[in-house]
């Protein structure tokens, strides 16, 4: 139904039949790109400045926004999840204190880069292996900051790959990855798409940047699933077994021994009662408080993460799975920020 | 609900306690709407070159998102429109003609250089003041850009006034202005905000930008809105009456004299049965076949327009008032472009 | 679906099993029926004096509601319908102003005395013609405080009946009605229930309460709908024939030699694209301005009116159609305060 | 989303890797579609026996549902129609009559012959091309029985062409064609299906199954749509000179010299305020007045007729669209029925 | 709301009055149930023979839909549930494997015969007592294709009867049957009607198709729904103690000695908030991997079953409980197929 | 949205303004509080009396409706959750049985005194302070009537200060209190609002009306809400501990040496997948069975309660959470009841 994706893409035939010259599209692309990092690397500046000026924060979470849904097998509004997010985040029908007590208002806690310019990117002809480096490079500027550390807005969840990439690059080494979701995401490639949401885990184990991968709440798996978490060393934990496994994972120590943990929440590990605003209805998932159990026990360093697959086109009219999703941010920031 | 329009206003006290010098605060706000304005300026250059490339076309209509929605005095939606309006105007379930024959793949007749990115400034801390400025300088930096004409996607209906300043600047003189709205928006100030999406057209008037002001579908109105719009000799046509008044809306001839027309068009100005998803449902509204009689039938040179307030906070699951707001911009793109 | 209905018929057995003493039963009844008018008449006398304080009015529209629906033939919902209509007359999307300029902030234009306790007469096993007289007693209750003129808030609109008889029988004659609905309401009785909201006009024609009947909006009707018509002399304007009557309608003169004109407006007259939440979904009525011409047009002096069959449970989540009530009562209040 | 439609599809190349013989599987499809049609055959065969039983009908409308939504181009929902639709003909929210008095309870007037069991002959693998000849063979078997005259149930517009070319077959020549619709559907084919919801006119076209076909409510057509016409002799009356073409559409006189008129109903003729429950949202329509309006005033003999493209799974909840299409096939019936 | 399921017995007085003979009325009901069962054998035969050319297949899940509602006490819904399912289960949204790895693309693990032609059967004034038995005879036209499996789509429960009763036949002696349900389904009969879906677990229990019968997830239960669990030795187990019971119906064993297990899964022994598309919200049920420990961990030779009261018209506007009912048929399918 | 709750406060102003005499003012307001109080004393004595003939009771479970929603923080729509509530109770998807048995039908298990007319005494300008005295003298009302007991349907939960206050008076001594809730309700004032429904344990507590109170369900609480719960003493049980609390939670034993229990449910206690028709969507609540597990297995004497913040403007459409709340009050309804 949400054609911003394939914009990008429509635009190219057009230019071809114009007999635009590629060097002209190619330097006219890249300075889209250059202006959209530098004003990502400002807005950093600026928030990593008044973090440092208040002082005293050793990590503090970040919000980047990352509106893409293109990649997406089956719907796209992800795309327009960033927004509705930060709208929860702050919605007056809730406080500002996460459930252990850290007070969000403080700028040390938690502060926001606004969102990277998805669809303007795309918009200009750019493909993906171009925009996976955008993404990442703006995961870095981020990290430039001191003592920023990124908290990702998803989007659909092609975009961990290129987040991971850049958190294990910035840190010189891989982090553990402790991965909430219905499926696994490591199809080798998707209908084609090596950039699938449905792959992304499949790039991330091919690099060397991630040590364990732990996946939790998984309930729709194929046979190349489950071979392909057996070749890459995936341990993964599905909902059929959870009661058998829920002591271990709501016991978790990870991270040592690697560069820190990072935390990749796709909201449709939630069942469907939780969280029925998401692209896959796959019913039989975690409640909002297992994933919290989870979160709040686990041991170690969290140094970013993020919460990705809220569609807003698929949300109660109230917004349910928007406020979900947003005290999953929350929360996730409390355990990042230090 | 939507408070997303308070977080410059949150950040503020933040910064005070912290005792970040101003200077500093300023600096890093300059450096953030500086780079700001030079993405878009990007955008619209390669938008231009391409255009120019193609060639052929006097006037291209071209996309600029304002999702601006924290001046409305009841609901903040607004804010969450323009990706809205965009899916909806390329959605599959429709062809990409317009009804009288033109073809908006053709990038010489529609175009677009994305969003101006509103919620990331205000989330700095800059207050209401320069932010309308830096709405007027995008619209100026797509008017650099020779054919495109700016078709500016709201946002709520305070955006009308930097942008109808800064077309007639740009083009050196006042122009005509179609206001099709339930409302006359022309309150000296509401609840104390001069920038209130109920106060643009006082704005408006108060500047030598508009020579002509014709407002059409008017049906909530207080004595001071039809004070004022005497005291600006503002034409205003209300529902009440608009039987009387078709034919002659039907057959406008404006923009003579002035330097073209612009078109402002509230999607409250129809009738909630037509477009429920608003801010302020207001019933007794025009259908959409008045609006597109008025529109397809309007004589004078079309320069500039924008479509505000449609709210998806308030629409059909399906999206149907996105589609009705999506519908106006084609059908005023064709108007627009030559 | 609703069965508030059936609880007081529900209660009878219970107390026949218990062997209660009818006088036991007549006289609780007695006196909570009793408690109920003097709770009424005490809002009315308030309300009286403050407006005679203030001074100068000589007829004050004065909201009277009756939260009734166990007499529709279809669905229940109307019985909540009065508290929603009060929310939506004074819903922050709109101001306070009628389209023809009356203040409805001011309290000689619009005061209110609240409910009649309806749900809870029945509980105590009251039958509908002592309930009917309840309603009767009630209008007449607000009409003994000069200058309040009852403009009633259903219900289903088999309370027209006990409204209509209540204002004749205060004024000492009949009245002329212009009654707004897709159905006549005429049948002499409904699945033998001669309190039906299918029947209140049949009721209302075999007394002397009404000289001249006028049906507009007519869509939905049988063989015996058109013959009690013909027997009662009504004056019936089916939709068919909308386009040519339309000039006589919207120029009416009426209530000469009557004791007034009553308007008694059924919320589904609209066709269901402006008026969705309604119990009786019947395509082909009139729109929202339709009806506004109508009522602006009308000569005569309207001394009382009802909106009724708003049913909350079918309307959309934003409450459009009780928008749409409300603006029917506001504009019906203009027409009658004076 | 609905991929009802691909079952078909889905089966055969499960078919091809277990070597089934083609010859076993055409007997077995020839075996369901035998027993398919010997059911509808027997179903009309009684329907027709106890109206002639009833004695006095020359015309009597006959249902018979088509669930085939695989031939649009964008949704496949009105596969869930037929049911629907017959549901909201009986709800209890409205009585039996028509606006000029038929009777719809009078068998006589209206029968039914249920469905063509389009899914099952479709899960057995048959192609569109044999799938189109059972609707058309349905149609058939309907008209064998005198007097029952076909009234489709759709379905997507694809159907329209089996079903007209059946009606002209079997009464020996060609009729004249009311088609109400926001598209033309005469593309020569969509996507390379020359059986597309948006072909099928093309199609008629093609055969000599037509002799006039008028096209009203026209707002959604391409160059090619133009052209297509004017190929055809196609009389266009688009929205955009409706208020020019209203008096003539409001007095058309079909059918002589041709074997009678047919009439196709696309729902989404309508404006979407009136039928918001149809795949393509297209603003600008016709009211549901404007459309009883042409069907009432019609003269010509109409002897059968189709309402397509209900979407149910784009409806409100309480299904509006579906009461929409409920009315017309009413007023359709009793235009039919004599 | 629904009225379907009552036009049957609406034919029937007007045949009555046209004093149609019963010999007459008798043969075409007779030659419409002939055909309906010649089409449902016909499929089951096609998709027999392919199963088989498929080879290696013990036992096949066979899909056969119930379009029935008209038993309901109060929603008929579920007569729309069928085609819904469907759709649902190879909705592009998830994979084709079930939990625990069948593949369902595989015709030897889940095939369709399509539905009984329910709502035509009635219409022809077709009797329920008749009704039962085609539904019955279906049941055994599946089993007479060795290896296919009844998998029954609801409907609602009243179908439950015939089904169980037809399996029991045809496998020559009573079954255990495993019953999750809200209600124990066990009235004598409800409202007078023996056929209700409140009284299927009573007919059955009469017969001899049943050895154990356990009910699990009951809690909404009155003294006669005691009462007749004690009189027919059915186990019941009631949420209230379901943290007690866990363990045992976790580990269930059944079906030794008896020709097999039967399941009959009503929807409705979720709680709401797992599956809200249900005509009766009983909150306080089971979670969807309750249901899935129980149903993946019981041992025994499933030999049948059915999903049962779904209601669409109740359900969310993208089809949550469609999903959860067809993820319940799904591994179901994998339970059953061998 | 709701500004129902602003009545009373409009209303002053106009007063002021007409200088009406503040002995006038305070004299109508006095007859119509003496005329609402006198209302509701002839309900409770005439269901009383009924009681009493019937026989046998020792405490009757009274509701109570307070359709009040302007002292929430957020939204207002509580206001209307009462009429709601008694629908859902009586609605006929369920049967008139409580879990473990009692008969809802016998009026000596459940009675009904209908509502305080909140809306009407506010509307005469009636300030908060009097107004809860209001609800106070209304439950003490209730409670002279032996063996009434008050079992209040709120309403947002500040009407539990009132109640409770009542409660205790009215029996001589302190209460033991079981609140259930996702906030603890105890701020000193919110927003300068002492009457806040966050407020309402802060006032409970600082009166001698509570021994012993239990929080159960909180997972939204700032750092003044645990130090004031430090401050009265109060047990709070946070959903971050809940598995660990879950064995002493279910086998509670209150109320010893005070004078009974009063059981206090918020609904927004549930998990909003449970129960999204509340204003405060805060994941990560109780289940339904977790919190019948507390109610069923609490010993002690349950001598009134209430259920409070459901709105229905958040409800699903077909009232689910109405439905949740109805059970809610059906099973305390049960524990009072004797």
């Amino acid at each position: 139904m949400s054609i911003i994706a394939r914009r990008g893409i429509r635009y190219m035939p057009i230019l071809n039949t114009a007999k635009v010259s590629a060097a002209l599209l190619e330097k006219g692309q890249s300075r889209v790109i250059d202006a959209s990092l530098t004003l990502i690397r400002e807005r950093a500046k600026l928030k990593g400045e008044l973090v440092r000026a208040l002082g005293g924060a050793k990590a503090t979470s970040t919000l980047l926004g990352v509106p893409l849904g293109h990649n997406s097998s089956f719907l796209q509004g992800p795309a327009f999840a960033p927004p509705r997010i930060r709208e929860a985040i702050w919605c007056g029908s809730t406080n500002s204190t996460t459930e252990e007590g850290k007070e969000l208002q403080d700028a040390r806690v938690l502060t926001d880069v606004g969102d990277v310019p998805i669809q303007e990117i795309r918009d200009c002809g750019v493909d993906d292996h171009r925009l996976m480096n955008v993404i990442g490079e703006s995961v870095k500027l981020v990290m430039d900051e001191d003592p920023l550390c990124p908290l990702v807005l998803g989007g659909d969840h092609s975009i961990s790959f290129p987040v991971i990439r850049a958190v294990s690059e910035k840190l010189g080494g891989p982090v553990d990855v402790l991965h909430l979701d219905a499926h696994p995401d490591n199809y080798d490639a998707f209908e084609g798409n090596i950039y699938s949401h449905a792959s992304s885990f499949a790039r991330v184990m091919e690099g060397d940047y991630v040590r364990r991968l732990l996946q939790v709440g998984i309930r729709s798996i194929t046979a190349e699933g489950r071979a392909q978490a057996k070749k890459f060393g995936v341990e993964q934990y599905e909902m059929r077994t959870f009661s058998r496994d829920r002591h271990f994972l709501e016991n978790l120590k990870l991270g040592e021994g690697a560069k820190g943990v990072y935390i990749s929440i796709d909201v449709d590990c939630l069942d469907p009662a939780f969280a029925p605003g998401v692209s896959h209805i796959e019913p039989g998932g975690l409640s909002f408080r297992d994933v919290l159990n989870i979160l709040h026990n686990l041991q170690g360093d969290v140094v970013a993460g993020d919460v990705v697959e809220l569609n807003p086109q698929r949300d109660t009219v109230d917004g349910m799975t928007a406020m979900v999703a947003a005290k999953l941010v929350r929360e996730l920031a409390a355990k990042i920020s230090k």
